[in-house]
């Protein structure tokens, strides 16, 4: 019965998974999750997510036309399987690789791709936006919006509820409910969805739909039926907060099984009302591994493919280093708080949480919360680290003016992933925190340019009462391990690493080490150059810069942002200022959204290495430096 | 049995409230309204919300008392009645002038101020910051948050309540339903409080509450309770969202009644769980013009006190300008449609609201899902307008990176109240959308030097493909009348308002008007100034600026706007790009939270005058030109 030849490799768009017998389908669900799993120990990638939707895709794929319908997936992190049966599986082993695929939905990469996303919440909006244009324009298309269930800690997924049912008659919700976000989902609206699918008088289809269900036939379809009728007759269905917002609640059904969710979606496609369906499926589905441990396998870089094993960086990571220095403060001062949006692992506090479980804060994909909540703790005398991606802390921005810096709070703001974020793209670079922190009175801003320095800092910012914030990389530092004692650095102060007289480096952070390499290469042209270690992006250390303005021919600065309203636009904004006309080459991100790819590759074309900022500083030289170098 | 005297003029303290006899209350109510009609009609201000919450107010202390227990205002516009019940009454005609009371809430203005605000949502999530900072520090103050219904429209208050019932034993929310935010509440949630208001099934306090104020006795208390027991003996009450997601739901009651108010909440306290407490109230309670346009007297500028008639500008604002024009456009294009995030008087949609119903969305208090939403119709070939004023703006940051510009969509954003706002203060300000938005790559923005210009470039932003912004300020324009069919503008194209050739004035939007004063007054001192409006601050007209930067002993740029990465910084940086030394005078806010005050009093302090520029040009101008204009 099953056919013996691959099925996979005949997929070139989501004609071909309709033209399959529906009796192929579960061979070929089998066939996309070893290819999941082969191409991702690779890679690295969302896995588990991918694993949890295999079924749901081939369904939606089998039952809807995109591009016309349109599939609006939240995050879009479990989008792979959708590349997969959308012409894109010749090319699926590039995914997240420079010049390959992208690992979330780009309009750009094919029309299947309605819309894209790497930051949560935004699908439903997004979809209600569809639905209402298609129905302006009088158009039939089908808009359908798959969200996970940690979509809805998420705010702006309540805004859109808010609006759906008095804008429009056909939108379909697909919630997936994991019960994980990246972390195990928390809060009320997860124990809420819990106490669905455990009671049994939740467990329905309304009527029609059960009916419709029953006349297709199918086991397990009548057995549902049966449930629903049972649960109609002996008990007062408890009402859904969906159906009090004004959506049609389905479910919860089984999100595995594909020939009942092609037949749910048949008939909800019929449905002149918003409708949600909520299905249970399990994350890491098929993978032993990611069933065991689905936050590890929620996204994650090369493993081994039998065992799911991976090889940890000898180096801790910044974040890593963040928790393990926090809760080491916090043994000592009982004031000292962490709150983290849904990243545990990703920010490094797992092991607060263990040493300060009363003290560690996960809030949900809740980044707006997240600063209220540290503005309600540091008005009560505690002193909150809120640790979010520098991505994700653009959620938080009206927070950090409105709230946290004009009533002077005491907040610590730590951005995890500040800079290029490589291989995620650009939905999760974080290369605009000195563009919208700057303007932003009071606030305090640095970034170091080593773990020990990193130490240095977060003891500094313990110690500092008011807003103040710091940008540090994703992955691991320089290597410095840090000293016993962190000791509390002045603020404003910058650090000469080198001294020189003809050329003055600033190497904001991570790019310190850049400067550091671009010194020794401008010595080997007999050019003398000094590196500075910036630490502080505001205040800037006015007394340093001056200094070097006045006394070298040429600054340069070398930051992990993009150079519009960045490190080297405040400099130059201050020696302007200063009416100090020392010229400054800037190297950074260029005004564009940088693509995905790894670190070194995207650094080398875009010119932030030592040699590009090298050259760049040879050809921006005044005649007369040359000249008294080559003497 | 009334006090002869008057009341309010002997309360200093939230204590003397309490040391009233019962009886006196209503006395003091009305004494409370009469001087906020009075005074706001002088000072304009917030008085249908206030009206609204005297006896909630009043109630509250009473029963609770600060600085100990918290009490967090959502907006709190809604706290005026609370800075005369706390030792402000004295001062209370001050109010919304500059060095006087400022129009919202201040941690800096009062101790019984624990929590200020300007934009909604923000209550609960700090409420419960509060409430979980006492916990950690085992104290017993009550926290107590007070928003109004629209605050439900906002997201963040549904990240709040996910994370309430796994955060805290204790916390009490009042939710003040008074179905109008500052205009009609729209959507899911209003409906659903208003189908609990109208089921009597749901007119209930818990038993052991019902239980309890029957105990206390009074009339008001036994009618209520009499009405509970019919309920929960004839009916099943429908579940309540707020108890679905872990709250104890109490109410609806009326929120005028102050001994019924002051009951309940002797009774709240008492409570070892988070509740919420819904009560009705009526916005303008008590003053018949605010009753019968509860909209325009959400908050507004002086009225006469008899009639409430105000006396309406004869220029229209740009805000009213913004409405007329983009109905005007839309009558020929049906791609447009437009945007408020629950500001339709306030953004200038009224008129278009009517004349394009179906093209005119209000999402609530929403503007992340309202940007989400503009992209939802981009996609759909649709061209959203997005009205928020700029401060607002700052929500929906993330959105215009992640989702507007990334994917490159059609999206026009229209800045309200760019620049200073005045009288509302620093919660209010429009002072960093630049700082913002510049860094954002392929963003457009722009900012309008008069009504014909922003005509012009509406039409331009009309027929553009892509994001891009528009920043004009609060009120009425120059009064320059727009022409009768607008044209489009160049992008990045500069307009030379005045020749001149030793000084060149670069006055972005409304600063272009100081930029001529200026140039005048230079005029006066023999100095030839240049004023260019630059129309662009991205793309910036380089080669405009390139030209007078060459051709002048020195720029100045003048924007209103915070310095740090604003307008000025994005001229400095260009020059130091382009190695051009001119010297650039710079006039525009500092860097640091302004306070409130009329226009001309803080641009007067600030330095944002003709005089003051003259004056720093002058000083800085080379001897030089200093001898040729004396020659």
């Amino acid at each position: 019965m099953n056919n013996p030849m691959p099925l996979l490799p005949r997929i070139h768009s989501p004609a071909d998974v309709k033209a399959l017998p529906e009796a192929d389908l579960p061979k070929l669900a089998a066939e996309v999750r070893t290819e999941l799993i082969d191409v991702l120990s690779r890679t690295g990638g969302h896995l588990g997510p991918n694993l949890g939707v295999v079924e749901l895709t081939i369904a939606l794929h089998r039952v809807f036309d995109t591009p016309k319908d349109k599939f609006v997936f939240d995050v879009s992190h479990q989008g792979y399987v959708h590349k997969l049966l959308t012409g894109r599986a010749d090319r699926f082993s590039t995914i997240r690789q420079y010049e390959g695929l992208n690992g979330f939905l780009l309009r750009t990469e094919s029309e299947h791709d309605c819309y894209g996303a790497g930051h949560a919440g935004t699908a439903l909006s997004a979809a209600l936006g569809m639905a209402v244009g298609r129905d302006l324009r009088g158009g039939d298309e089908h808009v359908v919006c798959v969200a996970g269930d940690a979509a809805f800690t998420c705010g702006v997924s309540f805004e859109a509820l808010n609006n759906v049912a008095n804008s429009t008659d056909r939108l379909i919700v697909v919630l997936n409910d994991n019960e994980w976000s990246i972390a195990k989902n928390v809060g009320a609206i997860a124990e809420y969805l819990n106490r669905i699918v455990a009671n049994p008088a939740y467990a329905h289809l309304h009527e029609k739909a059960a009916q419709f269900v029953e006349r297709l036939g199918g086991k397990t379809a009548r057995k549902l039926a049966g449930k629903i009728e049972a649960s109609v007759k002996n008990l007062i269905a408890p009402s859904v907060i969906f159906e009090d917002l004004g959506l049609r609640y389905y479910g919860p059904i089984d999100g595995h099984d594909v020939g009942l969710l092609t037949r749910t979606f048949e008939f909800l496609k019929t449905q002149t009302e918003p409708v949600i369906l909520h299905i249970l499926t399990t994350k890491g589905k098929g993978y032993a591994p990611a069933l065991a441990k689905p936050d590890k396998f929620h996204g994650l870089g090369k493993f081994e493919p039998d065992t799911g094993e991976t090889v940890s960086s000898p180096t801790p990571t910044y974040s890593e280093l963040l928790g393990k220095t926090l809760a080491d403060f916090a043994d000592r001062d009982n004031r000292i708080v962490a709150i983290t949006a849904a990243m545990p692992t990703g920010t490094g506090l797992v092991g607060f949480a263990k040493r300060h479980p009363k003290r560690c804060f996960d809030v949900g994909i809740a980044e707006e919360h997240a600063a209220l909540f540290a503005s309600g703790l540091a008005v009560q005398g505690m002193k909150p680290f809120l640790t979010i991606y520098s991505t994700f802390m653009q959620r938080a921005y009206d927070m950090i003016i409105h709230d946290i810096a004009l009533q002077n709070l005491d907040v610590a703001l730590c951005m995890d992933r500040a800079g290029l974020s490589g291989d995620d793209g650009p939905t999760h670079h974080g290369l605009f925190d000195i563009g919208y922190l700057r303007p932003v009175p009071g606030l305090i801003h640095m970034q170091p340019k080593d773990e020990d320095e990193f130490v240095d800092m977060l003891w500094t910012m313990a110690h500092h009462r008011g807003p103040i914030a710091i940008r540090y990389p994703r992955g691991a530092g320089t290597g410095v391990k840090p000293k016993a004692q962190p000791k509390l650095l002045e603020i404003g102060k910058a650090e000469v690493v080198r001294h020189g007289k003809q050329v003055a480096l600033f190497g904001l952070g991570n790019m310190c080490e850049v400067a550091l390499d671009t010194a020794r290469l401008l010595e080997a042209h007999g050019i003398d150059a000094a590196v500075i270690n910036p630490r502080w992006i505001k205040p800037l250390d006015t007394a340093t810069l001056e200094f070097f303005a006045r006394g070298c021919d040429i600054l340069c600065t070398l930051e992990d942002h993009v150079l519009p309203n960045g490190f080297g636009a405040a400099v130059m904004e201050h020696l302007a200022e200063a009416r100090i006309p020392t010229p400054v080459v800037r190297i950074g991100w260029p005004d564009e959204f940088v693509e995905h790819g790894s670190v070194p590759v995207l650094r080398e074309k875009h010119g932030l290495t030592a040699h590009a900022a090298a050259a760049k500083i040879l050809a921006a030289l005044p005649a007369r430096t040359k000249a008294v170098s080559a003497a």
